[in-house]
C-alpha cells in the first residue's frame, strides 16, 4: 500500500536544532511507501514521483500513490508513544478515585484482577487501545498479566507495541519462571509479527527480589531484549527499600547490574539527586506518568531535572484505573503545566520539550525507528483537522499541539504504513462490540 | 419552544446530600419549556404530559413537545459555568508561551492589544464562544475592553454571559468614568436581553487605586451588580501590596470595604489562612484558574483549604492566552489532579466536588439560576455522547465526567431553552467564517 499526503502542515524533528527548539511546522508533502516513510518534500516536487518505491502494490520504481489525503487544514504529527501503561485495566476506569493508594489497590483493583477471565482482559485491552488509537497514539509500552489477550487485541486493531509480563517472585521461582514461560511464548507465536516486539518485565524491587532481578536481567541479555520496571513511585517505596538495604531504589538498580542493560523506568517520582546522576551516566529512560502520580497522590517527578541532566524522559498514561484516560494530549498539556506550576516558574518545561517527550524520546526509549515525520522512519503517524476550535488561529501551531489540542482533532492514523483510523473511527475494530463487551464484566 | 430530552442518563445534584456525595446519575426524561427545565421524571411518567406548560410556541396547557432528543447512550449535565475569562483574548491564543510572565505581558500581549480594531475582538470572541459552547460551557463571566464586540458575540452565538469592563485608574479618573460610562451604554443597549447580565469589574488594586475602587462599588451598588476584581494572582502582587500598605491584596479589599458587596475574585492563588478566613466570613466567591496560574508560574491555589473554610470556589479559564484553551473538561482535571499532586493526598479533592465547583458553585458566583438539572432552573445544559472509548464502561459516570472526558463528547447543548449546538455544531454561528476572521487579525 501506498500512500500520499497531499499538502498538509508537517511537524518536523530537526535532528541538529539547538535544545528547546527541536520542531518547525512546515508544508511539504508525506509520501508512504509499504510500512515506511518514502518522502517528505515540497509540495508538488518533481522528485516525489521519481523516489523509488517497491512494496506489494506497487512493483514499479516511481512512487504512485493508492491512496492520497488531502491535506487541507490539516496536521500530520508523529503518532504519540505512551511508554508506559496497563492496557487491560481500562476495564476498571473510573472504579476507585478519589481513595488512598492502599484502599485503590486492595479494595479497588486487585479483587476484580482476581476474578478476570482472559476474555475480559482481551476486551478490556481492546477498548483501551481504541482510546489510544483515536487520539492519535500509534505505540503502547505494557505491562500486566494476560498478555496473550493483550498481544492479540494490539495485533487485532493495528496499534504497535511493546508487551512485558509484570514478573514477581513474591510466590518464589516457580511463578517467577511460569512467567517468563508466558513470554517465550508468545514472543514465538508472534515472531513475525511487524508491530509487536516484547520487554521483560519485572514489576518492581518490592516484588522482585534480588535473585529474581537477576534471572529477568539474565533472560534480557539472552534475547536481546529491554527491561521494563516501576521505580521510586512513592515515598513509601523509597522509605521502604531505604530500610532494607540502605538505597534508594534506584541506587539498589544500579547496584545489582539492572542499568547495564537497555531499561525502561517507570515513574521515578522520589529521583533524588545522585538517582538523577545514575539514571543520566547509564543512559537509563525514564517514562514520566504525570495524571497516575497526582491522582495517586505521590506527587511530581523531577522531570525538568532530569531532563537537564540529560536522562531520556518519555511519558505514559500508566493505566486507566490510575489515570482516568489513556490520552496523550492531555497528558501532555498536564506535564507541562504542573512543572511550571510546581516549579512557580513559566520555562520550566516548554511546549518542544513536551512535544519531545511524547515522540522522539518514546521512540528512543522504546528502542523503534518511529516519533518522527522523516524519509526512511516508519510510517507511524497521525493526521489532525485544525478545523477546530481550539486549533485558531495559528499563531503557534507547537504551541496548539502541546496546550490546546485534546485528541478528538485526529481523523486518521496510520500504523507501520496502514490506516487504522479513518474520520475518527477505528476501522480494524468493531467499535459497538468493543462497547457492548466491555460492559458488565466486573465481578 | 419546548423540548423533550427522553431516556438519557442524568447528572442529578442533590441539595440535601452529605459533603462529597452531592450527586447522582439516574435515568431521566427532561422536559423543556420555554427558556426553564420544566420536568424530570421518571421515563414514560404520565405526570409529565399533565404537566402545565405554556409558551410561545405551546400555548395548551399541558407539555407537547416540539423537539425530541433521543437520549440513548447519552448524558445530560448542566451547562459548564466559565467563571472568569476574557473571551477575546482567544485571539492571541498561543501567542506568547514559555515565557515569563512579564514578557508574556508587555511583548506578547500588550503590543496587539493596543493595535486592536473593534472587530477583531468580535471576532476573537466569537472563535472563544465557539470552543466554549461545543465544549459544553453554557455561560462565561468575562472582564476585559471590547465589551460592546464581546456582547454582541455572546448575543449573535447565544450563550449566557455576564460582562464586566475591566476598569483601572492608572489614567486618572477620566479614564475610568470613560469606562463606567461603557458599561452603562451596554447596560441600556441590553437591557431586554435574557442572556446578558453585567458586573462592574475594576481590574486590580494595582491597576485601580481606593478612590477608583470606591467608585467602582459605588456603581456596582447603586445598579444592584456584582464586582469582579483579580485578588492575589501573583507573590509580586502580595508582596507589592504589602509593601504599599502592610496587607495582603485578600485583607486590603476587606479593609475597604469590598467584600462587603456581592465579589466575585478571581485567582486568589496566594490567599493566605487569613485571607481564606476572610473570604469565608464575607461569603465571597472566588474563581481558581488552574491552567493559568500553573502557565504563568504562579503556583496552585489553596482549593481545598478554601472550600473546607466554607468559601465558594467557582472555576475558570482565564483567557486563551493564558491557557491555551477555553475547555472545562481539561480544567476539571487539572483542577482535582494538581491538588492530590501538590498536596501529596488521593483524597484531596474529588470527583463530585470538582463537578459542584464547575457547575453548582459556578451559578452562585454569578447569580444564575442555572448549574443544575432540576425543575424551576433556567434550561442551560449539555447532552454528551457516551459511545466514546474514553467514556466507557459506566463503573462511574461521574468520574468519568471529571476525570476521563474531554468535551468532545458534546454532542447538543442548550441556552435559556434553545438548541445553540447540534451535532457538535454551533448552529448560531457560521463557523467557517469564524475561522476565516480569526485569523492574520495581529498586526
Amino acid at each position: 500500500m501506498s500512500i500520499l499526503i497531499k499538502n498538509p502542515k508537517v511537524l518536523i524533528y530537526n535532528d541538529d536544532a539547538p535544545r528547546g527548539r527541536y520542531f518547525t511546522i512546515e508544508e511539504k508533502d508525506v509520501a508512504i511507501c509499504g510500512d515506511s516513510i518514502l518522502y517528505v518534500g515540497e509540495p508538488d516536487d518533481d522528485d516525489i514521483a521519481g523516489t523509488p518505491c517497491i512494496s506489494p502494490s506497487n512493483q514499479a520504481a516511481a512512487f504512485k500513490p493508492d491512496i492520497v489525503i488531502d491535506g487541507t487544514n490539516r496536521l500530520v504529527i508523529p503518532g504519540l508513544i505512551n511508554a508506559h501503561t496497563h492496557n487491560y485495566m481500562t476495564l476498571f476506569r473510573n472504579l476507585a478515585d478519589d481513595v488512598p493508594f492502599a484502599q485503590w489497590l486492595f479494595d479497588g483493583v486487585m479483587p476484580h484482577e482476581d476474578r478476570m477471565l482472559p476474555e475480559d482482559a482481551y476486551w478490556g485491552a481492546m477498548l483501551g487501545i481504541m482510546e489510544l488509537l483515536r487520539s492519535g497514539t500509534t505505540c503502547f509500552n505494557d505491562m500486566h498479566m494476560h498478555i496473550h489477550q493483550t498481544t492479540k487485541a494490539a495485533v487485532d486493531s493495528g496499534i504497535r507495541a511493546l508487551i512485558g509480563r509484570g514478573i514477581s517472585n513474591t510466590e518464589g521461582r516457580s511463578g517467577l519462571e511460569r512467567r517468563l514461560r508466558e513470554v517465550s511464548e508468545e514472543i514465538e507465536r508472534w515472531s513475525g509479527s511487524p508491530l509487536l516486539s516484547f520487554t521483560i518485565a519485572p514489576h518492581a524491587p518490592y516484588t522482585c527480589d534480588k535473585e529474581g532481578l537477576r534471572v529477568c536481567m539474565a533472560e534480557a541479555e539472552r534475547r536481546g531484549l529491554r527491561l521494563h520496571i516501576h521505580l521510586s513511585e512513592s515515598r513509601q517505596e523509597t522509605a521502604d527499600m531505604r530500610g532494607r538495604c540502605g538505597m534508594t531504589p534506584i541506587a539498589y538498580a544500579e547496584s545489582i547490574g539492572l542499568f547495564d542493560l537497555p531499561v525502561i523506568v517507570a515513574h521515578a517520582v522520589q529521583a533524588e539527586p545522585d538517582d538523577i546522576r545514575i539514571l543520566a551516566e547509564h543512559d537509563v529512560s525514564v517514562v514520566t506518568n504525570p495524571a497516575s502520580n497526582m491522582k495517586l497522590g505521590n506527587g511530581f517527578a523531577p522531570v525538568p531535572e532530569m531532563l537537564m541532566a540529560g536522562v531520556n524522559v518519555a511519558i505514559g498514561t500508566d493505566g486507566a484505573a490510575s489515570n482516568n484516560g489513556l490520552n496523550l494530549f492531555r497528558e501532555m498539556n498536564l506535564l507541562s503545566l504542573i512543572h511550571k506550576g510546581s516549579h512557580e516558574n513559566a520555562v520550566a518545561l516548554s511546549a518542544q520539550e513536551t512535544l519531545k517527550i511524547a515522540t522522539v524520546n518514546g521512540a528512543k526509549a522504546l528502542g523503534l525507528n518511529t516519533g518522527r515525520i522523516a524519509a526512511g522512519c516508519k510510517a507511524d503517524l497521525a493526521v489532525l483537522s485544525l478545523d477546530r476550535p481550539q486549533m485558531r488561529p495559528f499563531n503557534n501551531i507547537i504551541s496548539g499541539l502541546a496546550y490546546a489540542a485534546n485528541g478528538s482533532e485526529v481523523e486518521t492514523v496510520i500504523v507501520n504504513g496502514e490506516i487504522v483510523v479513518k474520520d475518527g473511527h477505528c476501522i480494524k475494530i468493531d467499535e459497538e462490540r468493543v462497547y457492548f463487551e466491555a460492559a458488565n464484566r466486573l465481578r
